[in-house]
């Protein structure tokens, strides 16, 4: 069983605006464009039929069909409470490290959130226990994923790196203590809109 | 004739360690690590004999030899005046944008540094007449990078982005103006030690 992230990167190493001004809005855009198209994606949040097979498609279904559980931070729940679908994107229990004491939260479609007040830690252990056989995805946001990789609790990560840059925002890297971190470099794949990077991580 | 640059960089967006100190060391050592192997490498500062061959190895070669002549920063030239071989490695005119007035230097093997005091643009133009059919390199330091990209005067970069993280040092893209270009995702290809990426640049 593997503790995993996965997000998309801006060539400058950005994973999200500082801002949701215009441009930043296009910046955005331009980072996930990679995503959008594709055939999973559209099922996944029910917009319908259609959309793009191939490689990228056939990546974003394989990140979520490994998920058995995910761990998310605060900021993230908060920012996606009222904006996911009543149908959440997950589909699998969601651990949220929060000092917010809540009864645990059930969405159409199998996604529940756990409400986790004892850290990254116990978290992790109850998304371990409820992932089964499959694996634990660090969802974000970006600070919470930082916790996870300085505490090293992270196997692997995988960045699909897209062809932008943003100039500002929230770097996925920023602040981390690299001295203890080791990767190599598991696996790298181009489509003509992203290119998928996988790394192993090590303690040093 | 295409004006680039090629650097490598580590995952987390850095060129070069802020300081000399041991840690730094190492990382230095993690973000060339693909380089020092190669039989180019070692053939092109006189090493001797041996190195590895293979599309590492091939992707170094070509990058200098396409270059037929390379501009430089004032800080680069001043770090490699004393550390760069007698037969310095880059075999072609060089100019260097300072504001120092010094006649040209001549070294053995065909590197000729030309000291240029009217600015980037008067330098590109100078390279560009002396690079014949070859394409002209903006050598570096990051700083000379970054400059030539905000002026619009980059055609092509290519990263060979390294599995290490640096958490400090010099960031290749530090305080670009983002919203005023554009990249196009041109090639990309792994080794086991290195992802090369190659984007086309345009301006917004």
């Amino acid at each position: 069983m593997t503790v995993f992230f996965s997000v998309s990167m801006s060539l400058d190493g950005f994973i999200a605006p500082s801002s949701p001004d215009e441009l930043m809005g296009r910046q955005w855009r331009e980072l996930q464009a990679w995503v959008f198209p594709l055939r999973f994606f559209r099922e996944n949040l029910k917009f319908g039929e259609g959309g793009e097979e191939g490689r990228d498609n056939d990546i974003a279904r394989a990140t979520f069909e490994r998920t058995g559980a995910s761990v998310m931070g605060r900021r993230m729940f908060d920012a996606g409470e009222h904006a996911w679908p009543e149908d959440a994107p997950f589909h699998t229990p969601v651990f949220v490290v929060t000092h917010e004491k809540r009864d645990p939260w059930e969405r159409a479609g199998g996604t529940t959130f756990h409400f986790v007040n004892d850290g990254i830690e116990s978290a992790l252990e109850q998304a371990r226990a409820a992932a089964g056989p499959r694996d634990v995805r660090i969802a974000g946001g970006g600070e919470t994923i930082l916790r996870f990789l300085d505490a090293g609790l992270v196997d692997e990560f995988s960045i699909a790196l897209s062809p932008v840059l943003f100039g500002a925002g929230v770097r996925l890297f920023d602040g981390i203590d690299a001295s203890r971190i080791a990767l190599s470099a598991a696996g790298s794949e181009s489509s003509p809109r992203v290119t998928h990077l996988t790394y192993t991580v090590r303690r040093r």
